[in-house]
């Protein structure tokens, strides 16, 4: 037993993308009261100004929040401040989910406190989530490429370089003011960005694939897009076979019946607006005809800001706390 | 004769929207050399990496740009501050287009140099023009009003307040970067701003009007609203008239003939992509059926960042130094 | 008493913006089972291909539609052809909302049979609804300007002709193709439609008017846009008063105090992002200044297909069954 | 000599979006005078209300159309009716440039006549279409997959199968009014089709990858995305190598040195907005890291309607009369 039937929550970086979506979610669960909220940029204004629906709480500074209010703390901050927040939220004895970069990828620097952190894709990692204090969130393209990845690499079937073609809306960059973000640079744009396997992402997957290959991991190559939308990811992952598969949609069907967050679809390739608003993750697979070497194409989408931050993160903070995995996120 | 076959012309704020746009068109003008582009945010780059076609020219910060090696200088730099630059060009020898709102309103506060300022709209006061040292640049929302109601003004057939409503594309909020410019918050939104007559371009348009009417102006209404486009300006206007029309577009044809940037439609009404990229004003009107007191609704659409801006300006130093009006705008 | 506690719904037109979104409202409705759903269109294919969470009810062709199984329908047909069906549907049996704009305005053409509908909103005749075999769900534009300007009509307030200046998502056109809603066309463009009082809402706007100003009715101007958004509408509507207001947000303030579904905002002016997805009607007003002539401007905003369609017929479908009006709403 | 110094051009098809651009490109070309323009659907307009600044000549039916009037004939009508109008323009002595997939590639099915047909690439064929009667006009993606590539596979370094992952503006799937193409569907939206090297421009590819390559082309995998953009292409291409390069944009640089229309880039990869309403493809490379066999990213961008159909087709133009490649392109 993980338990309370209830939780006081507080979540730091509040009026950002993925904090806002954090309160939007946790303002109508069953299980959660939101305790604190932080945000530097709009301390002192009500949470309801911020997200209709949500408690009357006043924002306040991150270094006036009361961690030791809450039983857990969602840590919406940017990368690099974040890990210090969830360390003092931890020693303020609250459970911790960190949506930022700075708790996925254990290397020689990461302290000794941040090594208990679980990362948390629960479809994979189920079990550890369960009785973690400290949850790694995983990163929006991570998230989609693992799950769609998982079923193949599992089974051994990757034989070569697999490339991650990816696409993502323009909130995954923040909602801090930068003139390449503005509406009137972006609209009626398409531009690459992080090629050549640059991207901070790069090395969670290559974690995780690792992780789930049992060592013998493929190489990936990771190409992040800028796409003019608000939300959500949709990537295009290219994947050479050792063999032809029979039915190659199979591993996804029995690796995620009963999967609610995991929409594995058979009429047709997933497209954005499949998922955006939902904390789905929809996968589909199409053969490559023509190929000396048998190749797969598998397509999969999320919204960046649900299953590809706030939702899992709930859904994560859930299995913590004992209570039903999906609560807040139908 | 006022002039240059050849001038030496600056660009002060030339990474800016009506900045670039005023770089776009100098680099394809006859007559125009660009000797001078100021930006504070690029200076040291080359100007042909901020616009293809544009001189090899570096950008240079404000503070050490060469006035005097200038024939003319287009001050596209902010409000407030754009007078000061303005007064140095004149001092340094320079003919002055000044696209910011400080020039266009004579207040008392008004300095003795500034009162030199012809406003330039040149289908209205082209004689004026023609001689000019300064110019004071039009707003883009009056540029599109004044053109749309002027026709009705000189014949006094205005019987009543005109509502001006408004819509523009986001470039006319600027480059700097601001979060409700932002792709994420901006797109599939749309508001109205400076509601009940606070917007600053409504002195200018109550004065332009004043002065077409002979001194007994209507009351106006302006609401302008931020719309999810790029560029342009559309305005829906409300006339009260005294009398019902017999041939209620006959005003605008008769005054409009021969002009190369003004386009009255007969067809239509005007919309945003007929003058999107170009220097027109598009005008249509259409009288309200039902009404005890006729009422026309003039629909008028125009590029803000071309005839709302850099190519109005471009069209007036034609004026200024003699050459085919028309020069770098078609 | 009206009722049943559960309710066999039917929708006629399913695969149209306005049916899927009563779909979608419906398939987490406490008291409703959708038991019928009709498109010719899709025809076969199950509901939930249509929409994620439906039942598994496959499409039928609107002349197999069963009628009789259903307690109620709503139909989303077009108008000219919903009529016929709302009447097939009485004689069926069943309580019906009707979406189009067929029995919204009562004139000498109309049958006997639709006398009897009921003009359905909810906020300003409540009363009447509960009691309704048959209602004419208001039109999207109607529902934002009758809502905003009821509390001055009632209440005699306005003084000269008032302009109601409307933008609207493409959705409010529907989805039949037609190459002028084609994203390529639309896509960073802005237009007016309808320009002149020729669109049909203005009826319905007039005919309501009429009814809450107990026959004075101020005129109309109406003028609609075609915006490029998905979803929404805005209104910013101008209103000559007779006399200035204390306070001008006072009237709404008092007229919806405890009404769920309208906001009245005295923070700021409603966009269209405050309402998309949602069964809200925002509304906030702004006095203009330096008038002879009092102005208020009333700004409303609406989504198109929730409170401007689906979402208000299924608001009168819970109080025609005397359910929970907010039931599949919130 | 080829030549005329002027000629007489007709459009068929010239309402659809390549069929505009290319009246648009006409129109202020230098050498070329529009003398028939063919639209089922809006015959009997001036083509001047299609396009400001073209000429006052009435659109004609497909069938009515004097094809003998032209010495120069572009179809630009949809796969499969393209091929016979081709032949018709063809045998009334015109010579023609066909924009349809029809041409492109020769098969067993091919007749005669059609076997005349050069591929228009002219920075690769330069000295062929010189001489040409029948150029076929390659596919948007293709041609910014063979320029992309032509500089690897002319050098033998391309060593294991290719993917192009392509993503294009909607303007590409045409402006017959399609469900999913209206803006309603496709705005905030980013999908997949013609997965697993099903899309009918793969064979296009193949045949002139294998062209270039002496016979031992690479296999290739072709992904197009429909993007939320009304024009443009970006196509982010995964190359295999034999060795690492040294100068990985070398080959590009030498290749495509004094050509126009290829901006080779060595500042950053290009985007789709460098190049809209150009008649550029815009060419960047950025090596792979940490790969066992090397791997280069290859990303180019190009405007559909222009060097993806009409731009090219007057380039082509231009070459079989002997006019400067460039006119009315620039």
């Amino acid at each position: 037993m993980n338990g309370f039937s209830r939780a006081r929550v507080g979540v730091l970086g509040a009026s950002g993308y993925a904090g806002r979506e954090a309160i939007r979610i946790l303002a109508r669960h069953g299980n959660a009261d939101i305790a604190l909220a932080s945000s530097e940029s709009e301390a002192g204004a009500k949470l309801s100004t911020l997200m209709r629906g949500a408690p009357e709480l006043a924002l306040t500074r991150l270094e006036d929040a009361e961690l030791a209010a809450c039983d857990a703390v969602l840590v919406c901050l940017p990368h690099g401040e974040a890990a210090r927040w969830a360390e003092k939220a931890l020693d303020a004895g609250a459970r911790v989910v960190d949506l930022s970069n700075d708790l996925r990828v254990v290397s020689e620097a990461t302290p000794a406190w941040a090594r208990e952190a679980v990362y948390g894709i629960p479809e994979l990692h189920r079990g550890c989530i369960a009785g973690a204090r400290l949850v790694a969130n995983p990163g929006c393209y991570p998230t989609a490429a693992i799950l769609a990845l998982a079923p193949l690499l599992k089974r051994g079937l990757v034989a070569g370089p697999v490339i991650v073609d990816a696409a993502s809306g323009v909130s995954g960059a923040g909602r801090s003011p930068k003139r390449h973000l503005l509406y009137a640079e972006l609209a009626e744009d398409f531009s690459a960005y992080g090629v050549g396997n640059v991207h901070r992402h790069l090395a969670e997957m290559r974690d995780q694939a690792a992780r789930l290959s049992a060592g013998k991991a493929p190489e990936l190559v990771f190409t992040p897009h800028l796409l003019p939308v608000k939300r959500g990811i949709l990537e295009t992952i290219y994947v050479p076979l050792a063999e032809e598969l029979d039915e190659p949609i199979a591993p996804w069907l029995d690796d995620y019946a009963g999967e609610a967050f995991v929409e594995v679809r058979t009429d047709r390739l997933p497209q954005l607006s499949d998922v955006v608003g939902t904390n789905l993750v929809s996968i589909g697979v199409q053969p490559v005809a023509g190929m000396t070497q048998p190749m797969l194409v598998v397509v999969a989408a999320i919204d960046n800001l649900v299953k590809g931050a706030a939702g899992q993160a709930v859904q994560n903070l859930n299995l913590m706390f004992g209570w039903d995995e999906g609560e807040g996120l139908r």
